[in-house]
């Protein structure tokens, strides 16, 4: 059994730290808006995929009082970043993993000049979980949990694999992280992206109106090219077949109707999006690469101009 | 002196009929909201250009009190051209002649469906007027009207040019309406365009963020190769210099600050917007001619959406 600490305890963080917790491993969860709900009725996961409830989860208000875990499951948002080394550090020893499960690109690297490449993981998460009342997640839909490593070796990721053997949460290897994050993009882009610049609407909208449709496509198409240029010239020879993940991803979000992607909920609620990690670095990627990203340069550029929006509205 | 109605007595056609009446025409203003308002204190300007006071305007609340007429100005929003028909039809005699000042490609070319071709004008207005209190218009920043027949016809574009001849308005007269609605559209579509989808912000937002501004050279591009093939597919040798549009365009928009346009005004108060004729339209023809306008293509789309959900909000 490992030790575990989660850092970003919001709703992914709490739903995998339960499930970690649920399958013996002794898990801390760093909380601080829900820290006095949690302390009082526990921890309550409605799932999909069965119900928990931790009447006595662990927590901690600092990460000291947790001190140096075997994994860190690190589920801040990306807006976190500059915070996250200070948030983690307290938890890292000589043998300390860190997982990543954040959207966008960047992130693991940033992670690894702080404490190391060797020690850092990327989960990517196909999965519906909301936040419900303090303490409680609902995880609405199923996905499985794809896991990487910073520098591919197989080994890492076989112990990145362990760690879920014993948990209710599918989990797949993913043999390049940077192809895995350029794949999950394929959908983030587009779906966080237009749902939000087209108002702040559900992905069935975007998929039903056709020039917000095709739009959809043309940046997904986009975002893989450019995936694929980024591969090339980190020396990798994985690459993604941009037909197949087009009909896969499109036809997938076809049939989950009404879904409500966190940067839209984002959006809606005058929260900070996460813009930079999502949207900013791919596309500064695909200009040094010299990868034509029309429709990837207007909606960064139009994210930026509303994040910035949100920020002004926060502040006043 | 000519016998005018002006149809659309908002701000952009109170201001224009004011300066008719002010030169001595006989102009009639259909009124709606502002009947009793103007009835009891006139309808007074306040212009960089000089205010007007008309104490007893003629007022009518349908267009058959007014009859047939030499001049019907018509100044209504894109957005009620299905309802313009009935609105002119009864101020259309023999000899009237039509002049749109409207924003928009292909309203022209509606009016002419009903009326006939030879007696459509169209009348493009870079300027900047607001409605003030009822019966109240602030006209704050100057410039011309081009003044274009629908069939190009010199004489008619002389007739249209002396209607205005003793008025306090700047004309030019421009030999291709096509050419002046393109040229036009190269500022609507990336300024109305952008300020709405960067999330309801001036001009001077749009200009001052590298992405937006760069998106807005990128769609004006897009906007005057779409109207050169759209002026050779009608046989016209009018093209429309890229690089000097640009230019100026950009240049003239960098130097008056905080501007807010139309769209964006109802972007921001909910009310409908010009979408179909100021983007769908140029959209619909860069799509028959096969021009790739992947910027008009993704901000239309946007602009539907954002355009339905207001229409929604407003229903609920």
């Amino acid at each position: 059994m490992s030790r575990v600490a989660v850092i970003g305890a919001g709703a992914v963080g709490c739903y995998y730290g339960a499930r970690l917790a649920e399958a013996g491993h002794e898990v801390h969860f760093l909380m601080r808006r829900d820290y006095d709900a949690v302390r009082a009725s526990g921890l309550r996961i409605e799932s999909v995929d069965g119900d928990v409830h931790l009447e006595h989860p662990l927590v901690a208000r600092s990460s000291a009082e947790i001190g140096p875990v075997d994994w860190v499951l690190c589920a801040l948002k990306a807006t976190a970043i500059e915070e996250m080394r200070g948030l983690v550090a307290p938890c890292v020893g000589p043998s300390t993993r860190i997982l990543l499960i954040m959207n966008g690109l960047g992130l693991e690297e940033r992670v690894a000049e702080w404490f190391g490449a060797a020690r850092v993981f990327g989960g990517l998460a196909f999965t519906c979980i909301n936040r419900g009342a303090p303490g409680t997640v609902q995880h609405l839909d199923y996905g499985p949990v794809t896991i990487a490593h910073l520098e591919d070796d197989p080994d890492e990721i076989a112990a990145g694999m362990a760690l879920w053997a014993d948990a209710k949460v599918k989990t797949l290897a993913a043999p390049s992280l940077l192809a895995a994050r350029w794949a999950k993009l394929a959908w983030n882009i587009p779906f966080n992206g237009l749902t939000v610049t087209a108002g702040g609407v559900t992905t069935d909208r975007v998929l039903g109106q056709p020039g917000l449709r095709a739009a959809a496509h043309a940046v997904m198409r986009e975002v893989i090219a450019t995936g694929n240029a980024d591969l090339a010239a980190h020396g990798s020879a994985e690459r993604l077949d941009s037909d197949a993940i087009v009909t896969d991803l499109i036809g997938r979000t076809d049939v989950m109707t009404a879904y409500r992607p966190s940067t839209m909920i984002d959006f809606v609620d005058g929260l900070p999006m996460e813009v930079e990690a999502m949207f900013g670095e791919p596309l500064r990627r695909a200009q040094a690469i010299g990868v034509d990203t029309p429709y990837l340069a207007l909606i960064t550029a139009q994210m930026r101009s509303l994040d910035a929006l949100a920020t002004e509205r926060r502040g006043g």
